[in-house]
This record gives C-alpha cells, sequence and structure tokens, in this order.
C-alpha cells in the first residue's frame, strides 16, 4: 500500500519543483499586468510616485551639501521623515496632514520645553521621575483623546506626532543641555519638509480631493441612471432591436452589477470629504464650496442603491403568466424609469460639467408625474384571480421604482441648490423652462 | 439710520463678551461628559489609554540609565517611535503593525545597505548622485507599489516603514562610516520597542480584534432580530398590552433605527477581520479561526438591512383602507416576521455564546412555511376593487419580508457551518431536533 503512496509523493514533489519556474514566471507576469492595470487606470498614480521620489531626493539634498549638514546635522533626517509620512495621493490629503503634523510638533515642543523646563527645577533625583510621570500622563491622555470620534475624523494624526514629539523632546531634554537648539532644529527641519511636501503637492501635477468628490458624484448618479434603463430593459424583456441584441445584453449585464459600487461608499465619500475641506480653492472650487451637498446626494444615491439591490433580486423571480398581468403596468413602469434614468444622467452631466441641468427638472417631473398614474391605475383596475403570485413581483418593483423615483427628487433638488449656490453656468433651454413653469 | 446699528452692534460685542465664560464653561462642560461617555462605553479604552503611556515611559528607561544610554545612544529614540506607532487599540492591530515595522525595517536596512556598498565603489563624486538615484528610485517604485489593491489593504504600513528607513539608512550613509553599527542600533532600538509593544498588547488587559468581530457579528443579527418584531408591531399597529404601551412605543422607535449601523458595517468589518488574522489562538478562537464565515454573515446582514431601509419607509406610508384588505395578510406577515426575528436573536445569542443554536433551524423552517403559505395565500385570494393602493404596500412589505426570510436562511447556514467547523457546543434540544428531522 505503501510504495506507490510515496512514488506519487515523490512523483508530487519532482513535479513542485519541476513546476517552480513556471509558478515563478505566472507571478512575475501577474504582477506586470497588475501594474499596468493600476498605472492605466489612473496615470497620476504612477505621477504620485515619482513626486514622492522626487520629494525624497530633494529634501536628501541637506545631507549631500556640507554647508546646509553643518546647520542641521542629524536633524535633517526628520525632514525626510516629514516628507514620507506627509506627501499623500491628494493636497487635500497632504495639507491635512501637514497641518496636523505642524500642530502636533509645535503644541508638543511647547509642552515639551514647560515640561523640560519645570523637571529641571526640582533637582537631579527627582527630575527623570518627574519626567517620567509627565510622559506617562501626557501620552495617556493624549491616546485617550483620540477616542473621541471628532479628533479620530480629523486630528488622529496629529495626535500620534504630537505624543512622538512630546516624548521625544521631554526624554532627550534629560540628556541634551541645549534643549532649545535641538528643538529650534527640530522645527525649521519640519517646517522645510512639510514645506517641501505641500509645494510639490500643490504645484506638480496636483491631484485634488474635492475635484475627486466631484466627479466621483456625478459618477454615482450616471452609474444609477445606468442600472435603471439597464433594469427595466431586463425585467420587461425589452430587446433594443434585432443587430446589436447580444451585445446589448452583454453590456447590460455590466450595467446591471455597477450599482453595487454606490452602495459602500460611504466611507470613500467622508474621507474624501475630509480631504477636500482642507484645500484651497482651486479651478472652478471656491475655499467653502458646498461640499455637504455632495454628502447628502451621496446618501439620496444609496438610498436608491439599496432599492436597486432589492430590485436586482427580482430580475431572477419567478415570472410566470407575467406578460399577460405587467403589459397595462409595464409601460408606466418602463415610461418611469426611463425618465429617472435620464433625469439621473442628466444631473450627473450637469455636475461634470457645472453647468444648470437643462432637463433634468421635466423629466424628474415627467416620473413623478408617470408614479401618480400608476398608482391611480393601480387603484382603478380590478384584478381578476389570475395569477397574483407573479402580481407581487410585479407591484413589488412598481412600489420600488416610485420610491427610487421620490429619491431622485431630492437629488435633484440637492443638485438644483448646489448649482444656485455655487453659480453654474446656465443653458437656453434651461431658462425657458423656468420661465414657462413659473 | 446707522446708529442704532452700531449700537446694536456694540451691544452684541459686549454681550458676546459677556458671555464668554459662559460659553467656555459649556465647552469645558461638553468636554467632560463627552469623556465621561466615552469612558463609560467602553471602559478599555481608558485601560488601552494607561497602556501606552506606561510603554512610552518603560521605553524611556533607555534614556534614563546610563549604561544602556552608553550601548543604543540617539537610536534609543527609535523604540519610543516603534511603540508610538506600532502600538495599537487591539492585539491583532499591534501585531500587523509590529510585523509590518520588522519586515519594513529588515527589507530597507538590507537593501539600504547594499546600496551604500554599491555606491561607495563608485568614487567619491559619483557616490551622492547614485545614492539620490537610488532613493528617487526606490521611493517612487515603492509608492506606487502601496497603490496595489492588495498590498493597500495588509502591507501599506511597512511599505512605508521601508521608505523611511531606506532613505534613512542609505542617506545616513553617505556621512556615516561606521554605517554597520548605525544599523545595528537602528536595528536593535526597533527589535526592543516592538517587543515591548507586542508583550504589553498580549498580557496587560488584550483586547482581541477577533473577540470584537465576533460579538459585533452577533450584535449585528440581534438588531436586526429587534428591528423585524418592533417593525411588524409597528407597521400592523399592534399593542403590547395596556400598561406597557407608552414605554414600549419610545423603545421601538430606538429598535426600528438601531439597524443603520448594520448598513455601513462593511468598512469596519473588513479591517476588524483583517487585524484578526494576524492573532494568535486566545481564548475560544483558534489561530485559523473561519473568519470568512464571519464575513458572509456579514453580507448577509447588509443584504437584510438594505430591505430595512426600504422597509422602514412603508411607515409613513399611506396606509388608509388598510384595516379591510391587511388582516388576511397580516396574520401570516407577523408570524413570519416574528419567528424571523427569533431566529436571528437566537443565532445571535448562539454566536454570542459559542453553543450551537438549538431553535432557530425549527424558526427558520417555520418562517420559510409561513412565507410560502403567504404567496399560495396571495395566489388564491381573489381581491375586490377595494383600494389597491394601500394593497401595494402590503403587498411590497410582504414582498420585503419574504426577501428577509430567504437572507435568514442563508445567515443560519453559515452559523451552522461556522458551528460545525469551530465545535461549537451542543444543546440537547438541539440533538432531539436533528434525530427528529432526520
Amino acid at each position: 500500500m505503501e510504495s506507490p503512496n510515496t512514488n506519487q509523493e515523490k512523483a508530487g514533489v519532482v513535479g513542485r519543483v519541476l513546476a517552480m519556474p513556471k509558478v515563478v514566471k505566472q507571478k512575475v507576469f501577474d504582477i506586470c499586468r497588475l501594474t499596468k492595470d493600476v498605472a492605466q487606470d489612473d496615470p497620476r498614480k504612477v505621477i504620485h510616485s515619482l513626486k514622492v521620489g522626487l520629494s525624497i531626493s530633494m529634501v536628501s539634498l541637506f545631507y549631500y551639501y556640507q554647508p546646509l549638514y553643518e546647520n542641521f546635522g542629524l536633524s535633517a533626517m526628520w525632514a525626510v521623515i516629514t516628507v514620507v509620512v506627509v506627501l499623500d495621493y491628494t493636497v487635500g490629503a497632504t495639507l491635512g496632514q501637514g497641518l496636523n503634523w505642524t500642530i502636533g510638533t509645535f503644541g508638543a515642543a511647547a509642552l515639551g520645553l514647560g515640561t523640560h523646563h519645570l523637571a529641571s527645577l526640582s533637582g537631579a533625583t527627582a527630575e527623570p521621575i518627574l519626567i517620567g510621570a509627565f510622559v506617562f500622563m501626557i501620552a495617556a491622555i493624549a491616546s485617550f483623546i483620540r477616542f473621541f470620534p471628532t479628533m479620530k475624523a480629523r486630528y488622529d494624526y496629529g495626535m500620534i506626532i504630537f505624543i512622538l514629539t512630546f516624548s521625544f523632546i521631554s526624554v532627550s531634554g534629560f540628556r541634551d543641555d541645549e534643549v532649545m537648539e535641538m528643538v529650534h532644529k527640530r522645527l525649521s527641519t519640519t517646517v522645510i519638509g512639510g514645506s517641501a511636501c505641500v509645494v510639490i503637492s500643490l504645484f506638480v501635477c496636483p491631484v485634488w480631493a474635492g475635484e475627486e468628490f466631484h466627479y466621483s458624484t456625478a459618477n454615482k448618479l450616471e452609474i444609477l441612471g445606468d442600472f435603471l434603463e439597464a433594469f427595466v430593459r431586463e425585467y420587461f424583456k425589452i430587446s433594443k432591436g434585432e443587430s446589436e441584441d447580444n451585445k446589448g445584453d452583454s453590456k447590460d449585464i455590466l450595467l446591471l452589477e455597477d450599482y453595487k459600487k454606490v452602495l459602500n461608499s460611504k466611507s470613500i465619500d467622508d474621507s474624501l470629504v475630509n480631504f477636500a475641506r482642507w484645500e484651497p480653492g482651486h479651478g472652478k472650487f471656491k475655499f467653502r464650496h458646498p461640499w455637504y451637498l455632495y454628502l447628502q446626494i451621496g446618501v439620496f444615491s444609496r438610498q436608491c442603491a439599496y432599492r436597486m439591490e432589492t430590485l436586482n433580486a427580482h430580475l431572477s423571480s419567478d415570472t410566470q403568466g407575467f406578460q399577460e398581468i405587467s403589459c397595462t403596468i409595464q409601460e408606466l413602469c418602463l415610461e418611469m424609469s426611463l425618465e429617472s434614468s435620464k433625469a439621473l444622467k442628466e444631473l450627473g452631466t450637469s455636475i461634470k460639467t457645472m453647468t444648470r441641468p437643462s432637463s433634468s427638472n421635466r423629466h424628474v417631473a415627467n416620473a413623478k408625474v408617470t408614479a401618480k398614474c400608476l398608482k391611480s391605475l393601480l387603484q382603478s383596475l380590478s384584478w381578476k384571480e389570475t395569477c397574483l403570485l407573479s402580481l407581487i413581483s410585479v407591484v413589488a418593483v412598481a412600489s420600488l421604482l416610485i420610491d427610487i423615483v421620490e429619491f431622485i427628487g431630492k437629488i435633484a433638488d440637492s443638485v438644483n441648490d448646489l448649482a444656485t449656490l455655487t453659480h453654474f453656468h446656465s443653458n437656453d433651454t434651461d431658462k425657458s423652462f423656468i420661465s414657462k413653469s413659473s
């Protein structure tokens, strides 16, 4: 019994050893493809990497040039540390971390100097004990403050730097009698490193968190619009003409998956808005751009996406006897969804191009009117005994679509507020619509 | 016109100045209350803060004691930095960051030494240029690798430390001829700092990410169960007896809001599972605990929560003429929801206590049977013209509840898998049920 087993094992081991170069080759190939994918997906990521390399090499100049080195000595290393930790992908993140770093460092330096002074008054024996007690207290308090929700969101980083610098300065102070000079060096290298980051991040191909947030919000609306269009086509089994049928179907399936990106977008939104708030005015965005409206649009978009998740489950539900019943509702559902889809896409484009939405108000109004019609149709019809099971699905779908229309109305309101507050360019069509409706 | 305005302004300024102490008092009071809330909410956070203070003071010993200081010199500072950055709230996070820190430091040290050796071969003029080029290249490549999704999730931290240490060592190498000794000191202080973190995090009141994840998963199920129970009571306007009516109502409203915590739980789940995977076996959890099953339960819980979001909107919907129609469905919906609710709560308790779910299978089976009954009831009934508008709401609610039952079935399956894989204790009731059903 044993011999074939061991033979097999041996063969397995030999096979695996022989396959090694192949496996390694495959791994290398995978990594190359991943690299290409990431770089193609967003070439700015490549630029960011080059920026990091450039900044660190630049700051290393302190080491290369004798006169600079003599001024700062080992403290110059802090400039390198500052660059590595502060320089981030977006301008907002870099500014936020830079500000945190600066506040943390200066605050800790002041407190550290005070502690050092207090401790040095107390004599040689008590000094280390006092400093130890101070470090323990301040570190514990600062760590606890990190748990406060508001601090966690915006100043977590600064608190870490605070603890770091405080213990650094108060503990080094015990050895280094020229503590003032050390603090001075530490602060100036930090400022130099930080300024290098800010300058490079602001002026070399800047990536603005605000812009990212702006476009991702517009994108979300377009994704939702695409879903609605694809969904009704799929649910009511409507083909889009003979020729492009197959091609269209596979595209629809892709569109039906995209809304999942919106479902869990909250954490990304929250971090982007946090960064965007640090950013100065740039391009079409002023300093106090109403980012809270984007958050609102995000909330409503997610509400739509939750309902789409439920809708999606209905695609696979049993639709026997479906054709007979639903044709009456089908038309209205279809019109409502297509109008909603158009409104969403128009709103998305409106945000993207920062022009006033020209026809979305009309589409939303149409969708709302159709929703009303659908409700009254359901009210006025008397259903015979025919297959109520499949009616459940149709009624549930109709009800979800009506819900979605309501949220699209809210999205449209938010976009209109945004357009008013930030003075979107207006189109002529829009003006004529407004004058007509008023 | 101007004088009353300026007077008002003056009064406003004076008022504000007079109100200052009050405002400050209020702020201080707010902060105190927040501190109390955070501390009461989770006393382990206070303990964590004390742990951080303790570790930093401990590591500062390197500075206080002359013999230790003479061995390590300024490098001892790295031990403090390591502690501040590595020590995190949960054991898993500390171990993960510690491992990242160690791998990053050692990898960078090796590469830094190699670079230093290569550059020193090239002569005095070329050396700084070569080192600059190496730093640029390595920093750029490492920053780019940080964008890879798999690296971002688990090794982001290590990459930052890698860049930091590499530039530190290769750049310092240019000045410091005893580069080997510096690297040696740097590594030993890092190891000392890291070990201090790991020891304190593991042995002083440890907070396990795995345990947090375990209980938060159980909690989610209980929240969903509570929602279902409160929802049907609220939707079908069922009071729970005269005496506790008012008290019950306000409690119900709270229960109807809790599911929102589940909606956006994905990012928390992802980070907890990332930390939990670093943790060694502890208490009831083995090293390779099937955390993926918790992730699965999380996915299904969120699917339920999405539908609850839609259900919640129906609470405020128009329910005129509601009583007449829905009483037929009401009973079934109620039974189905209550069985589901019981199943969810039982599953939650089962996870919490790590005992085999004793009656949840029965409750899920009951809920499924009731869902089938509900479907066939809808099929067999012939609806007269009475108020189809409110029927939409009822049918939509019923359909959503049926959907939820399906996901609860999946949750029960996952929990059963978990019970089998991790050998939950079994109850006698359970055995008798299994033997009956098989």
